[in-house]
């Protein structure tokens, strides 16, 4: 399943290495004012290769329109945009075609589909999340004038949680050749409260979904998560009194709907598993061989996720609004 | 939305204080043996009553098989499970008609939709599992001839992960009228590789959202979890030589799609909202209130989420399974 | 699939000769008035033995609402309705459970699952539009506020189209022991414009797939029809003054979406496949036999399939009306 | 909605003078060997200018693939076919842009969406068609080594049958300014018995909903059609011998699934609206105004719609042919 939402419908397409990456939006309201200068800034700060710490593959990742917007307005029509891929040095991958990475999707790629584009991870690699971001970015256009607004911000690198520490132990794994892990936390801000379904269509449910389909996360947390697991119910209940709710550790959901409360979201995200250090792996033949993978890659994938995160936040709320759009247009008589 | 799954379709119904709840299923494999006695045993389970620990309520809880099954065998049409509601005290309920009970979904139900069934959580109520459980039932029935076995536990509660110790907490809170939080870890044993689907349809957000959509669940995490956050790349791949994956880091699951070893989950319950001890709320005009919420209530809800944990488990596993075989039963030629 | 629509999804289950069959609504707007007393008259109007012309299976066919509503309300949770079966009689069907009956499901149905309920026809039974009817109940419930209704007719019976005669050809079928086939017509009158999709989502497209859903319709026209083909394109338009549309060759639909003239559309009915005169056919072991259905049948099912057509209809059009409050819902700012 | 399909998921994008059409095809089985050689061909067979009597619009209409596929092979991952649009003369269409075209989908859509992209008919022009021959050839190379073959041909042209007839139809039209409708009729062979879902998810509620789907199609018969209405059931019933089915009144569906037999669907193709011919109509502030369409336009879009029409026919087969593989895929044990 490439298609993200069941009312701003996004499906993504494109590998790595191959002609382009790109997303068709279908769903979007009409009459949104859209321009491709709402949508590069996304990308801009999605990109690789702006800091000695991140991979160094340097792509001008110009997004085009193709449809679904007629003088400078959405018009209801699917939204297509398209990136053309540029920097594809794909013979930096020919060792790996029969190579199973530890800690990648190749493996079980492999033995899914019995075959796979092996170059840069194909269609499982992170540059796919390029189509989320550009998708993100045309729902962000559309909630802004709602006053929703999101942000991101990684709190916690291989333990580390100061920005000068963080980034120390960003530069010690790129020194050993390894890579290390970090925490991410999203809030979204201004959404009106009743945003979700019960049941299964729980905003809460939604958000971990989106959010652990984001590779290298391997878990997430809404309001105090885990911590909730040591509190007591009278510890944990935010009280409410006549100005609303005099705390917010339930992160904004309660019962899958939303509160009207800041919605607050952490991942964890595991370490960047292509590392220059020697691992024990086996080939497509199953025989046993060592790997170092060299290319370009970051050694904490993190700051990276942040505007992924970000985007998948304002996918799953603008599906929301608009499944809540259904019952302010439809009055009852 | 009340269904949950793409090819296992399950659509629950049903209120705490109603009539019924129940699912009916489709997309059911034909010609697995099932019977009511295949389904019964996981509701005794889930069903509360059973120790002093757990809420009072005490129901037969006999489920019917309405459609779908013919002389003992799936026929491939939807098979409905039906159970009825008999231990109702409705009236316990009466003094929070207009009360929003602090850590409840009262408030956002009915900002959501301006009216609700507010007799012990209506819908949002954790009898609705009850329909999860029964649906869970019928999955694992389908899964077992694999080889596919689930098995949930407790691991912690509130900080403690001693059985006694873990119990001690318990009694505290219940005589304290408050309520504890704790930890549920769900293993899957036994699932080939190849399961879930890239980008959307991973089946880690498949899980994190089947997990995260159990009320009172606040965090998911698959295998390291929030630790692969403190780990180097080093230590969080998996090792892999001739006789396949040397650890288990992943928590079975690579790129979205299972490696073929354990699924490893784990979910943070929080306490139980309904807590005797005095909280500040508001009523539906606005007015301050304050509230102690008596009825029956579990001062731990996570023992009673393990059953439930286990069948959303076998729902997404199934799922990806049927989704799976579609691949399996074509040939390309 | 065993489940109808989009935004008022309804899943339908039952056998004919099981316990019950029922149907489960997801998305009803919250707030409106129901009661079994809106549904009950639907399925009464549906119900066979009401004419000599008719089946005689005799059952109540009481509806219960076991889910959904309180004190009188949609609450916005899954409306689950259910009638038991209570006139099976199973037996007349045992000498039919190794035999294809000539225009009926049994062989496909063999094909596709490797085994099937034979008694009655099982799923694929006219029963289980009761189920249909009760759903397209209570979308007509929320739909009459707004000005819209529905109402079908039988329009032609084996050629003929005066009523008289229309019976006059039923009852020779009867009397000779076969069946005829006929056309319905429905309309819609007082939908808004704008209801439907454009391209895949079209409202013609989505009525075409419903109709053609229902057992023995072979063929589904709106407008003019196949009549179109045979005007000139001066003759089909419908031309506009400012008064709105001058005719209705299109019958109430342009581009896929509608026109707010009245919907007209027309099925055909194919004779119903049981006769008891003689047919040749083959049984599950493929040798060659002769058979005569006998039990309860219709002469012609065109009468019954009104109510159906009617519902199915009312299900198409809800589904259409709240995708189209999500953009009176949503205020571009 | 602009997607087609539950597993083979098309979802087509792109306006008649905007920059491209395109589609992204989800779900397509991996290892199949496709290259653009395959699309190519239908395209050219869709694309107009060819004759005098079709539209100029004069395009290369040369298909890229973008993703999915890998050294010849699909990989599982989406694949994105891109169409450029060239021949883009939006000039033709500006006296159109506040005007509403009779017979056209130009009410409607701005009813619906507020606003519309007038050129060309924008998303609902019959350009978009292109999208779906590119999918259906898509679909057509996995089917073909199946043996499943798939062709359609104009069987009735304003009332003509014969080939010269119908050309000397279409001719008349065209000097008189005006426009004529016709009769399309495409048969599917080699499909396997077991295609196509109970209830709702029929194999001819699918194709009708498909072919009702295409622009200008009014109506959509399967196997005898409307025909049935007119036959008694000894008639119409298909007999079995030992050898398989003695006649095909069905058309190659039973109870919504397929028989085995050709599948056999006919569609009414209204006139083109588009006529020379001076019509009545109003234009987007309510004033009366008179319209005689210019451009460029097919007096008789039928023989257009054959490509587009084998093409739905193809895609709703290989979905149900891949849903069906579930089956097989799935061993009860």
């Amino acid at each position: 399943m490439n298609t993200f939402g069941r009312n701003f419908r996004c499906t993504t397409f494109g590998e790595s290495h191959g002609l382009a990456v790109g997303v068709v939006i279908d769903g979007c309201p009409p009459g949104v004012p859209l321009a491709e200068a709402d949508i590069q800034p996304y990308l801009d700060r999605r990109r690789p290769g702006k800091s000695p710490l991140e991979s160094a593959r340097m792509e001008p990742d110009r997004v085009e329109i193709l449809s679904g917007v007629f003088e400078g307005r959405t018009t209801g029509a699917p939204i297509a945009l398209l990136v053309r891929n540029q920097d594809v040095r794909s013979e930096d991958y020919d060792t790996l075609r029969d190579l199973f990475r530890p800690g990648h999707a190749d493996y079980t790629w492999q033995a899914k589909y019995g075959l796979r584009d092996h170059r840069g991870g194909g269609r499982s690699s992170g540059r796919e999340t390029l189509a989320r971001v550009a998708a993100g970015a045309v729902a962000l256009r559309c909630l802004a004038p709602y006053g929703i607004s999101i942000r991101g911000r990684v709190i916690e690198i291989h333990g580390a949680t100061e920005p000068e520490a963080m980034e120390a132990e960003i530069r010690a794994a790129l020194k050993a050749g390894d890579s290390v892990g970090g925490i991410v936390e999203v809030i979204a801000s201004g959404c009106p409260a009743g945003l979700g379904d019960p049941v299964f269509g729980k905003l809460d449910a939604a958000i971990a979904g989106a959010m652990m389909g984001i590779g290298a996360v391997k878990g997430v947390e809404i309001g105090e998560g885990f911590g909730a697991a040591r509190l007591l119910g009278s510890e944990m209940n935010d009280p409410i009194d006549a100005d609303g709710f005099l705390s917010n550790h339930a992160g904004g959901i309660l019962g899958g709907i939303s509160t009207g409360e800041d919605i607050v979201v952490r991942l964890a995200v595991k370490p960047t598993p292509s590392i220059r250090k020697i691992q024990r792996t086996v080939d497509t033949t199953g025989r046993e061989r060592e790997i170092s993978v060299g290319g370009r890659h970051d050694p904490c994938i993190a700051p990276r996720i942040v505007p992924v995160a970000e985007c998948m936040m304002a996918l799953v709320i603008i599906d929301a609004m608009l499944e809540q759009a259904k019952y302010r247009g439809w009055e009852v008589r």
